[in-house]
């Protein structure tokens, strides 16, 4: 595996390979790399020629007070993970090549960064657009892969791309969840065992949201009660919203018709997690 | 010359010229070409293998009561301007298909993007970064040329280039002017004779403030009196903004030392006429 800090050598290894002929693939993350991450990555693998899976802890989609110094980073832990996912190339870059003290060009997705978490973290899809813009502009992928767990970034990043004529398909992978049920999140490193324990009931919440659609439940207003009642079974959880939206323009729905996200946030301990599960109907 | 209308032939045929080797230069106007542009196509031309223009009138660099609808356009005499220019390739993309009704994505390069024209025109340099972003996606130009009389769109471009980390070159031509003085713009077709006439007092300004600078003043406010009292000779003109800033971060400047551009902006009938001059001192 290469393991590349450099800009101009990250553009450089990624243009030769496509002057091979390679699909260039490619997996951006904030590290810590969990199973979440790795399916995501051996998924991704399979779907191209050579794999660039980057690390990097981007300071503009932290908001003043959250946890952009306390986000969890183990770096030597990553790079053996992502050489046992098969990456090819693994890009480090640092945090004053990516924000030189000049820097102030952000790119912003109206409307999809506002609502669900962006209701909760002003800048926060300002930030991962503008970062995924400068990651796909130098490592010019054909193919980048984004986890659902993160629904809405995903939608975001997917209308910029095609907003921008950015020369990439964006596709989505399915969460990954602990065998518990539990999404898994670099966050959940946050959690003790109890906490834990009592956020297994996010998972208990979706998973009702799916067998109520099932049955033909189509009031979203009956499907929140349920969730609510569902979380409620644990006293820790404070849930910071729960929503029922258009899976494409996130916007809220009172019925439960044709592709819908339902979507929640709650913090528990130290942690914020976020969910989701979407339905067809 | 090839002309391409559509998004995708525009991309593939570009595609086709850097996978054979080579540079592909490109020219963004939004038509209604004059000398000035034609001076920087074939300046463009002698820097690249295949120069690619567009001509899109784009709509949101338009602000409301501004002039997007009225906006002179002669494609026919375009056409056969930009062959005689040497472009290889001209692409006329459709509003439609670059502005989507479902289009939501922004570019922003925030601090250049206020002051000078940014103060009297609010969202002008977004809809310049978009568009200029969105048409780079899709040329995927080695080098793109613009003219120095929008000095604050080449720095905005050039900084948004730069930040967002654009495999792109961007590059600057000398303002072309008519004999007489005046900045060549497509806007030039509003003015009268009289007002034409009235006009040249802006290039006489800026003229003296080349000789008081070599001259060996220093004071911004006694270059700046120098300009008003040359532009009151011209009593239609009513000037918008006079600013003397630091030419890259185009912060305003009590004294004319490094790099320094000297900008205005002046009403004149229905025209308003943008110009400037560069001094280092």
């Amino acid at each position: 595996m290469h393991v590349i800090h450099s800009i101009a050598e990250m553009r450089n290894w990624a243009n030769l390979e496509k002057m091979a002929g390679k699909k260039v693939g490619f997996v951006p993350t904030m590290g810590y790399l969990h199973k979440g991450h790795l399916e995501l990555m051996r998924f991704a693998r399979e779907h191209c020629d050579v794999l660039v899976a980057s690390i990097f802890v981007n300071p503009t989609q932290f908001g003043p007070g959250e946890d952009y110094g306390s986000y969890p980073r183990d770096l030597e832990r990553d790079m053996e993970l992502a050489g046992w996912a098969k990456v090819d190339c693994l890009f480090l870059p640092e945090p004053g090549d990516i924000y030189p003290a000049s820097y102030r060009t952000f790119v912003e997705v109206e409307g999809l960064s506002t609502g669900l978490c962006g209701d909760f973290r002003p800048d926060h899809f300002r930030g991962v657009a503008t970062v995924v813009a400068k990651l796909f502009n130098i490592v010019a992928p054909d193919e980048a892969f984004f986890g659902e767990k993160d629904y809405q970034q995903l939608v975001v990043i997917r209308k910029m791309a095609e907003d921008l004529n950015m020369p990439v398909k964006v596709t989505g992978f399915p969460t990954v969840r602990e065998a518990d049920g539990l999404a898994m999140s670099s966050r959940n490193t946050y959690l003790s065992e109890d906490e834990h324990l009592e956020a297994l009931a996010i998972h208990r919440a979706l998973q009702r949201v799916r067998d109520l659609v099932g049955e033909g439940e189509r009031e979203s207003a009956k499907v929140l009660a349920a969730i609510q009642e569902t979380l409620a079974e644990s006293p820790s959880l404070v849930s910071e919203y729960i929503a029922i939206v258009d899976a494409a323009t996130l916007q809220p729905v009172a019925r439960v018709v044709g592709k819908v996200l339902v979507a929640l946030a709650v913090r528990i301990g130290k942690a914020r997690l976020i969910d989701n599960v979407v339905v067809e109907a």
